[in-house]
């Protein structure tokens, strides 16, 4: 069966996979964006977020490169496609990566407030689900036809997941930075007992790189 | 003026300096051990702590010796003299580490319960300090005589010196181990705010070496 993956999630070194007080101007929260020098460089994020030439090789690419591979649909959190909480006051918030989004797939938002699937440039739709973390699984199941499912976050979403023994396999990247205050990834979750173990683990000069599997 | 230093505080990839249930078969707390494969395994904690000839060199030994260098006093926690709490029912409590112990220097234990000096062998006296972690400080200092003062835990003692600012170096090692309970290093400790940040960072096979230094 296909699996649920969380690829290239980034956390800080006392923890906290975003930066307090995220809006507009700070959509990884405050301090958030320091998290991800290491995918930043890469050539997998320079071509495919900003299409450029440039970005380095190696093993920071690696990771990042691989959380591409073989997905066939998204799971993100509502505070990972945007800013506004609470209804949705009109239309025009269509996510933070413009017209044609870094997805091209099937992207299944997680949301208390219902709305009509948002058709993008490139393959990208955004489906929002009122139906809870297991009917988002289900719907992206079906729509990533054997292939992986990414979960891109935020660190509640993925907590959701972990609880419910639902996620498969996480590549961490622990970046040598320090938050002081945000989300912490792995609050109140016991790994262990949750059946995870770690796999894997190997660094750059940027982050270190950890895999996490469920037994 | 002297520093004092935590050189070789290793936590877990999900912030645990210590597991669970600390007791006499249990000094780390259980599964507190896996945490320091990386020291074991290096010539610096062969020769130190179990005074054989073989061990590792390399990164992790290049992080254990430093840990030793220029040090002239210790402080420890009591937890991390023995897994006694309360009042001392007598004196037959000597550490964990036999009669020649591996600090061979003044080491100050901080304690609400009064107990006097230690004299052990190889140099290593335990002094008993109930009027605080300042105190313990002070007394600290001037037995080092110059050098810096080593600060070995546990997370409780760790996190009482950081909120007060008084930790110049820290040294904090990353083991790719999950603990999924117990003492959370970082566990309502803004770094940041606090006026640190990470001077260093570098990883071997079996661990990532991270250095904070208040700025």
């Amino acid at each position: 069966m296909s699996k649920l993956r969380v690829e290239g999630f980034t956390i800080s070194l006392d923890g906290f996979g975003a930066g307090p007080n995220q809006d507009l101007d700070h959509p990884l929260g405050v301090g958030g964006t320091s998290l991800h020098g290491w995918a930043f460089a890469t050539r997998t994020f320079q071509q495919r977020l900003f299409g450029g030439d440039g970005g380095e090789t190696g093993l920071d690419d690696d990771y990042a490169a691989r959380g591409f591979h073989n997905i066939g649909a998204w799971i993100l959190g509502r505070n990972m496609f945007g800013p506004i909480r609470g209804h949705w006051p009109d239309e025009r918030w269509r996510g933070w990566w413009g017209e044609n989004p870094v997805y091209h797939a099937q992207v299944f938002v997680l949301t208390n407030h219902p709305r009509a699937p948002l058709v993008m440039d490139g393959g990208t739709t955004f489906h929002f689900v009122t139906e809870g973390i297991t009917v988002a699984l289900e719907r992206a199941r079906e729509a990533a036809m054997g292939k992986d499912i990414r979960l891109g976050g935020g660190v509640n979403v993925i907590q959701q997941y972990l609880r419910q023994r639902l996620i498969d396999e996480m590549h961490i990247a622990i970046a040598p930075v320090l938050l002081g205050s945000g989300e912490r990834l792995f609050e109140g979750i016991d790994l262990p007992a949750l059946g995870y173990a770690c796999t894997g683990h190997e660094a750059s000069s940027r982050a270190t790189h950890v895999l996490l599997s469920r037994q």
